[in-house]
């Protein structure tokens, strides 16, 4: 029999109650032993709701309970979140979790916490929401080397990519309407400048070295630049335009890790991941591409998420569930050392000035009046950025292309 | 320490101790003590091969060693394979297969004999070669109602499509080439006659409803009459044509497996996935759609699944890895009580003959020279096949359509 404690009744963790409550026989099954929710920790109360009567507002109560073996962290932030998941760690039960901000910042210490006390720290709804993405990196691709991630890892981010495409919108008018429809906060800018990608493919760099890669080290760039003319000479030169979170190896023991957008040909399976849909490219050194697509947020994909972590910590109840992360830092490769072809989209009467700067490109069409594109050769950072400043204000915008 | 044994130095075969030598530090590091490889079976001697030393060509080496607690079987078939694995696994040796065939035949009578010894029987690579899809399914998506399992799982039926949609090439043509290239059999036709897919839904649909379907009650229909022509009117309409292995859930406790080929919309996720490729949606009733893609064949992408399971086996030596799939057959519906949109190719003189016994349908243009295509409305396989006797010889192709 296993007791679960919910910490958190909002979108993920009423969520959660429903998952385990809909599919309670299957999750028994599958657990092989009965599990059910015993506690909801919430600041609220919850008149006229089903489970109100689970509503605790005293943490210790579920601390103190020897029945709870497994807590579902539904709450998000580093603050309360943070000490609650060491507490019950620290007291032996297990913790699933949808946290990413804090598995990005405190993972390596939560699981050493957790490997102490026989217990798990599982955090598989925390990348990629529905989509199995950390169990099939830790445990199906486990024979691997994994050579790269490359990841459409943010929701809403992609949803206003999308919708820019298909309707030739401007960012700000498609952000608004994103607002109006709740698939973009009020205050957006997580999801805009890419931190929230940017966390998680940290969790996702970490795993594949099995080394900490610090997200605030992580180079990050948003897609508050991209317009619809930038799309106008995407779509005529055959390439759509996403953001990704990379992670490359770098030799034996680097790996270069980053947020931006990109140009990517049309023909790329990560091309037709479209709205809110979400998908993880993961490369392997003997089984070559891989990759996983799904919903990657939304109540019931994330809930899921969590609720098949409760069922593997319910059936390793004394025991830890590994988990190849060390606390140790990994070495990141800078991207100023990196080296990419850049779109670059130019006043008309420039373009003779960047094929003659960087001479070896291709130029693109995209029937926008008074303006030119010019894919470069692959340049270094270091190289483009003393294109950019030749090219001064005659540059309208570059995105780096995917190749 | 753990030592494995490898039945059979074919592809695959050489491919697990291929990986296991090439990425052994991980493999070690992943598994928590060290593996090597002890023993490779084979009625053959590899003399100059770098591993010609292990290998032997008396089972019962292997079986009396006490030292083997994890054996992989990549020899195929049904015989000595079947014969083999359960004396393993009937003396507690955990058995890692690639073996979609014995899985298919026998797979809950040998998951029953490694529970009762205390091992595992493991079989991530029977289905889709490299893609995680058997580990996703039994943990990732524990908590799930599977609703839905649509898989192109054949790498060489997908590489034949892909060229005859390409090149408008014709079937007998493209599989020669196929044939010629290796990517086909010099007999083909597991593989073109569906049979390989078959084996391959009936395991994911034993483990969807945790019952046995039995793959040779599956209705299965290969590509040998897929044409040119059916591409050209496929291509204008908006359409590529997949085969692929269905599994759906049909009320509580009944299911509908087939395998088909099937127009399907370019915008739809599987209609990107090319070549060798393969790739399996699965819907769950909470998590929604997630895919899973990637080379579903080929020596390392195989043999690294197989390694995946090398290491789940090492973590749980003297336990049981549980998998959810009884011998109890599950209840299969009747294709012929299912419902779809057929295209049909007529002799362009029918065109209108069509259009009155199956009203409210579409005509779509191939531009064929003496043909018309139409796709009917939703009617029932019993209803489509009394249209079909009506057409007679005038029906030059019909396929259905996924909607």
């Amino acid at each position: 029999m296993v007791k679960v404690a919910v910490l958190g009744y909002g979108t993920v963790g009423s969520g959660v109650v429903q998952v385990i409550g809909d599919n309670g026989d299957l999750v028994s099954k599958k657990s092989g032993t009965e599990v059910t929710v015993k506690y909801i920790l919430d600041l609220r109360d919850f008149p006229g709701d089903p489970y109100e009567n689970l509503v605790v507002h005293d943490f210790n109560t579920i601390l103190e309970d020897p029945e709870i073996n497994v807590v579902c962290e539904t709450m998000g932030g580093v603050g309360a979140a943070y000490n609650f998941t060491k507490q019950c760690l620290a007291a032996g039960k297990s913790v699933c979790t949808s946290n990413k901000e804090l598995v990005a910042k405190h993972g390596p210490e939560l699981l050493e916490i957790a490997k102490a006390n026989n217990c798990s720290y599982l955090f598989e709804a925390s990348v990629g929401g529905g989509i199995p993405i950390i169990r099939p990196i830790m445990d199906a691709l486990s024979a691997e080397k994994i050579e790269r991630i490359l990841g459409i890892l943010n929701g809403t981010t992609n949803y206003i990519l999308t919708k820019m495409e298909k309707e030739g919108a401007d960012f700000n008018d498609v952000l608004k309407q994103a607002q109006d429809l709740g698939y973009a906060e009020r205050n957006p800018e997580a999801d805009i400048e890419g931190h929230d990608a940017c966390r998680k493919i940290a969790i996702l760099a970490s795993l594949m070295l099995g080394k900490t890669v610090d997200s605030e080290k992580v180079y990050t760039e948003g897609i508050t630049k991209i317009t619809s003319d930038d799309f106008a000479f995407a779509s005529k030169a055959g390439y759509t335009i996403k953001i990704l979170g990379v992670s490359e190896a770098k030799g034996e023991d680097s790996v270069l890790t980053y947020v931006s957008p990109f140009f990517i040909k049309k023909s790329h399976p990560l091309a037709m991941v479209n709205d809110v849909f979400n998908a993880i490219f993961v490369t392997g050194n003997m089984v070559g591409d891989t990759m996983y697509y799904g919903k990657g947020a939304g109540k019931l994909p994330t809930a899921s998420a969590v609720v098949a972590d409760v069922i593997d910590a319910a059936r390793h109840v004394g025991k830890n569930v590994p988990c190849y992360w060390d606390a140790e830092e990994a070495k990141l490769a800078d991207i100023k050392d990196a080296s990419f072809k850049y779109f670059v989209r130019v006043k008309a009467e420039s373009l003779e000035q960047i094929k003659g700067i960087a001479p070896g490109g291709k130029v693109v069409d995209g029937d926008v009046s008074g303006q030119a594109g010019y894919i470069t050769p692959v340049l270094s950072e270091k190289v483009f950025a003393e294109i950019a400043e030749k090219l001064g204000d005659n540059m309208l915008g570059r995105i780096r292309v995917y190749c």
